[in-house]
């Protein structure tokens, strides 16, 4: 390919609404263009770096014994009717009617095509287990498209659907992708990924696990405990139970005290001098049908509203307490608490004793608050959020760390969710109609492409692993119109190419420095320089884009080891 | 691959709402399930076969200098409105609005978003000519899906867009892209192919080919002349004027003559004992607005109204026929015709004279119409529909042949429709403005598949060329309980693939009549069998789907043998 006639524009200004680099260089680099909210087009470069990562998951998830195959774009709302998500799901899914006044929709998860796909196949015991995936455009209508190919609402992701007869050849099958997710990170040279354990959400099912690139500009939040490599998202991270209040605070009396016009914990434990460990906070939310929900929780901590929406099966809003509620703001607690609510304790509480609380009557508090003693049958469940240096639930150690990630793939252990849902069954072995266990696997390939760019690249472009770049070499004829040069660099361009490799040749009678600023846009991991300089010496230069190697090598050695680089770096990205 | 791991399910009996062979042996084969009206999913052979198809199309594109790329599925309608085709296309396009009430389309052809992706990079005259294309998933709500493949609303389509400095430019490339076409199509073993002027019908621009498969299965008419060659939809198939008529029937009168109660051709004709050819008969449309269109033409020709559509550009419906129209049903003629509206005249009544026509007054009809004489000022213009034995508008020999075909791809010359409508402009080398000029060229690669299985299959299934086909060997282990041919079979599947074949590998313990079933509805081109029995000879056979060839190998040159049999059928499709 000659540079000259490659199709978009690279310059040199960062666009005004690029948060993040990833997302301002692959702007900057001619990879992508904005066509409107979430949806832009792919040039060149972008459509081959999709490609070799799309070929990379293909030949992972065929060693996983997958089968390609293709679901439609467009659905029928029909469809999603069975599984009860036409309904459940908000509008992220695209709704819309045909000609004839039919619904459809637009596939933004495939686990009912799939079921669709394989319900008469899989209707004997002896056809288990399979996998089958595409790779394929979705669309999800997020609210908030956001960093480039990060957050879009349009996208290509490879989605892989498992079948099984047992919960225990599930879970052996979801380990073999979980390892082939591994491999496919590694392949596309991206570094700093961890797995963690995560919240299902609208996919229902039990056990998952999210891929994560680890970086600053994430959009989730990981607790990992680096004592013993436990790894979660924020979402789903448990909070163990504090050690029990002694005895001492045990003993203590409940008792009423005046407290003025104080509403908050930062008040009232002031004016107490006791630590906001030493309170316990009321959050009140409302149900979709206006009923309070309470929530006690240790005045030191936040309520993580996933683990209450989980444990509700509902969704909850902040509420707004009206003054027919029976709900005193700022005062409300434990004890006494008058209004029919629906009442919720925080495992933070579980065994506490000294603390104080709101009275239930405007202006008083309570201190000596025990919770055993105070509010027998309380029941105490995991709502709060982990925070940093909290104990880890797997080891106990005060070690977590939060750090921030992108979600780049997740595989859940679905169950019989949509088996059962859209009734496929098969038979046994002994004739019993039985539901298939599924699993699903799921990695969007343009996010992929953007957090390798996220976590390789410099102020002057990307730097492509070979494994995944557009080129594998990037050929600069400097000062074309020397004729000893050009023809040197021809031959090479040709000979280069006869040997395989994937070659961009810039012959552009333009500056040296045009040509390398556009040179680290492409982001080419191995480059050449012919100029009519080096020739002299007979020789031309030979340098990776990350700057670790950088040498002159003789005209008649060049292909040879540009050649040897190429095995080299491709060799250190092979599994 | 294992065929008893091969997802989909195979069987005997000919879907009852399947039309077409290849429909049916598709979903016999199970190449494809049912998921909506128009819309499939595809399990693995046939999303091998895509693959196939699309890596051809993508060489033949890449060598006439295309650079794939990727414009989204999902388009903001504000970008159809910018072409105008927002209003102007009907309702195959797919309108929706977002969460946002943001109106968008599916994407049914991407003009709007070429134009988009290289507006800026097109501001000069230095950076022509170039070419963009993708293979994507397109949607367009087809009134009458039909055919399986053959006419869907979900397909996956190529679609390529060329911008020129000048209409020469885009002639030249034009070309090139004819020819790439025809190397597709004759890589992808699809033999029967013709190339037909087209009319361009909603996409703009004038100069436009069709590349029709010749079935007798096909939804579209060709008109082809096997004298010179001349190629040509019907639609845009030209009608010559006839020979003028003769004195003698020129110098007759107009004569009124009672024809009580005789309304059509047939009845007038036999009356008045002429031929069809010698009357003028009237066909009447309306226009949008209600407006009346009457049309003459000679009373044995039909009216193709894609030309009438063309020559108006507007649509028009044939006309409900009011009292107060004026017009006479059954006794419309050119002359004293009072009606206001507007009168077209078919070539084919040019210089005619001696005919009979109705005297726009009930129960009577003229004879002796002599068309220079009687309706002077008449502008004739081409309106029929071409029929066999038709004289050719190339050669003028009256050797026309009508033949049926699918439409497997089609090639326009756009001018600057787009351009222009979506400003979008270069710099020449004097420095001056100008609009650049595109040409597009698409295939659908599913009915280019199913096209294929049409021209190529028997009762027991598709006979799939080497270079599509979803396997190139087809190995069967007759009585795989049999340990001798079981290891052989087993030995000769790993040798197969090690040499870089692909193989499917059918060693399930089933009847010789079931394997073979499944291996024709599968048309893998290359079979090798297997037995006890051949075994006993230290033989295997290998055969070709086609029956081309049936030879018994020994073992030892059984690989060998299946190499040099694959080499020799790929090498035949080979260009």
């Amino acid at each position: 390919m000659k540079l000259d006639k490659l199709v978009g524009e690279r310059f040199k200004e960062r666009p005004a609404d690029c948060v993040i680099d990833s997302h301002a260089l692959m702007v900057r680099g001619g990879y992508m263009k904005y066509v409107a909210n979430g949806i832009y087009s792919q040039y060149m470069p972008l459509k081959r770096i999709m490609r070799k990562i799309e070929q990379i998951i293909r030949e992972e998830m065929d060693a996983v014994d997958g089968q390609e195959v293709l679901f439609p774009v467009v659905l029928p709302g029909s469809l999603w009717e069975e599984s009860g998500r036409y309904e459940s799901v908000g509008s992220e899914l695209l709704r819309m009617k045909d000609r004839n006044g039919s619904p459809l929709v637009l596939g933004m998860t495939h686990e009912e095509a799939a079921v669709q796909l394989v319900r008469e196949y899989g209707g004997s015991y002896t056809r288990y287990p399979f996998m089958v995936y595409q790779i394929q455009t979705k669309f999800r209508d997020e609210p908030r498209a956001r960093g480039g190919l990060i957050r879009v609402r349009e996208f290509t992701m490879k989605d892989a659907y498992s079948f099984h007869t047992s919960q225990e050849d599930l879970e052996a099958y979801y380990k073999e992708c979980f390892r082939a997710y591994e491999r496919v990170y590694k392949r596309a040279g991206l570094k700093n990924v961890v797995a963690v354990a995560s919240d299902s959400g609208m996919m229902g099912g039990n056990i998952s696990h999210e891929f994560m690139f680890v970086t600053p500009v994430g959009e989730d939040s990981l607790a990992l405990c680096p004592q013993c490599g436990y790894r979660a998202n924020m979402e789903a991270a448990e909070c163990v139970a504090p050690a029990p209040a002694s005895d001492g605070e045990k003993s203590r009396a409940l008792g009423k005290v005046p407290t003025p016009g104080m509403q908050t914990i930062e008040e009232v434990c002031n004016f107490l001098n006791l630590p906001k460990e030493k309170s316990c906070k009321a959050v009140i939310y409302q149900k979709d049908d206006e009923r309070y929900v309470v929530l006690f929780i240790r005045g030191d901590l936040e309520i993580n509203e996933t683990k209450l929406i989980n444990f509700l099966k509902a969704t909850v809003r902040t509420a707004v307490i009206t003054e027919d509620s029976g709900l005193l703001a700022g005062y409300i607690g434990p004890v006494n608490l008058k209004a029919g609510c629906e009442v919720l304790y925080d495992r933070s509480l579980q065994g506490a004793a000294g603390l104080c609380c709101g009275a239930n009557e405007v202006n008083y508090h309570f201190t000596g608050l025990n919770m055993e003693r105070d509010c027998p049958g309380a029941v105490f469940n995991d709502f709060a959020k982990i925070r940093e240096g909290d104990a880890c639930p797997q080891c106990g150690e005060h070690a977590i760390t939060l750090e921030r990630g992108i979600e780049i793939g997740n595989i859940f252990q679905l169950g019989t969710k949509y088996t059962k849902a859209m009734g496929m069954h098969y038979l046994d072995s002994e004739g019993n109609q039985q539901l298939p266990v599924m699993g699903c696997y799921g990695i969007g390939v343009g996010r992929l492409a953007a957090s390798v760019c996220e976590e390789s690249h410099d102020n002057f472009g990307p730097i492509w692993p070979i494994s995944i770049a557009p080129w594998q070499v990037h050929l600069c004829c400097l000062r074309a119109d020397d004729g000893e040069a050009k023809a040197f660099a021809d031959s090479l361009y040709k000979d280069l190419q006869a040997r395989g490799m994937e070659v961009i040749y810039d012959d552009r009678l333009l500056s040296a420095g045009v040509m390398f600023s556009d040179a680290d846009l492409l982001g080419v991991p191995v480059r050449v320089v012919v100029s009519p300089r080096n020739m002299k010496d007979g020789c031309c230069e030979i340098s990776t884009r990350d700057k670790s190697v950088s040498m002159k090598a003789p005209v008649a050695e060049a292909a040879d080891e540009v050649e040897a680089l190429v095995k080299k770096l491709s060799g250190e990205l092979t599994i």
